[in-house]
């Protein structure tokens, strides 16, 4: 189904971190995460994706051996003097919303990619996972011929950088958001309006991320609506967005031969990547998402396919 | 599509109420509203529904009438001596949760149905809207040979009749119950475990209404989940719940020749609930769903199926 020989590059920028989480279901101390790492763990199943990001010298060979043994390019991960990004935070049983403990930024202060003649050249697919909008935007300037550009962002960002955002969205083809930080970011209630708003800003497509309810994708004037796969065990839902994007963004990179997107195209991505944020969510970390096969995400796609089936009227 | 004349009796048995209602859009005062009205008229669009309810002496000849004009049978409710019930509440942005200001129950305090014969023999579909559960179970004991007995419920009769509703929950066909509603009353908040909880009650179907995020449906082994239809404009969410299992019941009792329900066939009826429950929300009181023509359904309906279809994998 998927040709990994053919595909064009997909860079994944955003951070990678070590996390601790707390959950009603157990807690896990120092694992690594970041959005760079889930997205890209996600996209590996598709493309080989390549990781744009900074760690500290505690970010051990091993790391970059798990992550190079999952079919992700690590060569242009950046090592600084210090230590790596560090999250701590808990959820409590509405597993929708992170409760932060604790943020070091450490190295990942320091972020500030630029990027080679190369991968300027060559990068057609490009997933600005949640960081600054204005390192998003020298990440997006210095593509030379993109295909797909997506970002997604969170509501710090939204608060203290909403223009240098909106400079973002405008020029990206995807924006992935969540459904209440596109509340706050439109100051719009109604998720149908404040997609609309968002789309008169310049972006193509805005996928609104909703949780457990699924998401929802707004392209051209038609909406395209999928709801969450049911699990009986959610045990942590850290980097179930970027796993969602994650998979979305692989996909298309894997399929999309030029700048022309069938909606079709675009509803599959979707699937797959409400696919790849479900196996997420199942573990500690990236636990579950690191560990399962090509099958087993299109034997959960045609799950999904079966879960949301009804009859036509005649 | 729909054949009204052969279809077999649909009992709806609940609350005839005056509403005042406001939200962030609006507000109403005394309109006519209570879960059998709006169950009743989002039936009424697949057959002829009977009301079992409870009204005052200010319901006045024009409510018969205007229900009679919309195909429903009022000829068993009952008028006492006294003020029909009247309910007062208001919604924030967050359509998905009612705050009551003030409940008068008056004539509805003696709410007692006990059914003639005629009615005990014909009726083969009841929905039992949401009322004590223990009146629920003596309106259930008197149906002769039902083929679908379906009951709604809410958080005051978990936490005040949790015996007693368990015993409607064993015997009927379906329950529908929100999904707050649904963790309160299993004390689990995972959605999937404690549907599988409740029917291991005895009911054999499963409907876990979610606002705008739609309905996730648990029969046999199976799960059925739909999305909400996206709407610009939600007015009024009063009688959404009642008036998607309106939509639910009055399909399948157009349908439905014996107890053999197929999952096809159940669905198909979510998604007409579904549509009956977006109209319903369109407008204050019932002013939206009153007014709108099968044809309006139909095409609603055929909208979900674009709004929710993605490829199969080859």
């Amino acid at each position: 189904m998927v040709d990994r020989q053919v595909c064009m590059k997909l860079l994944v920028v955003g951070s990678i971190a070590f996390d601790t989480v707390k959950t009603p279901f157990g807690k896990v101390k120092e694992v690594i995460g970041g959005s760079a790492v889930y997205a890209s763990i996600a996209a590996s199943y598709f493309v080989r994706p390549t990781i744009i990001g900074v760690v500290g010298q505690d970010f051990k060979k091993r790391y970059f051996e798990m992550l190079e043994n999952h079919n992700i390019d690590t060569s242009y991960i950046k090592i600084l003097k210090g230590k790596t990004f560090r999250w701590e935070g808990f959820y409590d049983y509405d597993l929708n919303t992170a409760h932060t403990v604790n943020t070091q930024l450490n190295v990942f202060s320091n972020f500030n990619p630029s990027l080679d003649e190369n991968l300027k050249k060559e990068t057609k697919f490009v997933f600005l996972g949640n960081i600054d909008p204005e390192i998003q935007y020298k990440v997006y300037k210095q593509i030379m011929s993109p295909l797909l550009i997506a970002c997604d962002t969170m509501n710090w960002w939204i608060e203290n950088k909403p223009r240098q955002l909106k400079k973002v969205i405008k020029n990206v083809d995807i924006l992935f958001i969540n459904e209440s930080e596109l509340r706050q970011f439109t100051n719009e209630y109604n998720i149908v309006k404040a997609a609309k708003m968002v789309k008169s800003l310049g972006v193509k497509i805005v996928i609104v991320k909703r949780g457990e309810y699924g998401a929802i994708c707004f392209y051209k004037n038609r909406i395209f609506v999928v709801p969450g796969y049911p699990l009986e065990k959610v045990y942590d839902p850290t980097g179930a967005g970027d796993s969602f994007a994650g998979g979305v963004m692989g996909f298309l990179a894997s399929k999309l031969k030029d700048t022309t997107i069938t909606e079709s195209l675009l509803r599959q991505a979707i699937i797959f990547g409400t696919v790849t944020a479900s196996f997420c969510v199942e573990d500690f970390g990236v636990n579950r998402i690191y560990n399962i096969s090509f099958n087993q995400i299109c034997k959960r796609y045609r799950e999904i396919k079966q879960l949301t089936h009804f009859e036509e009227l005649k």
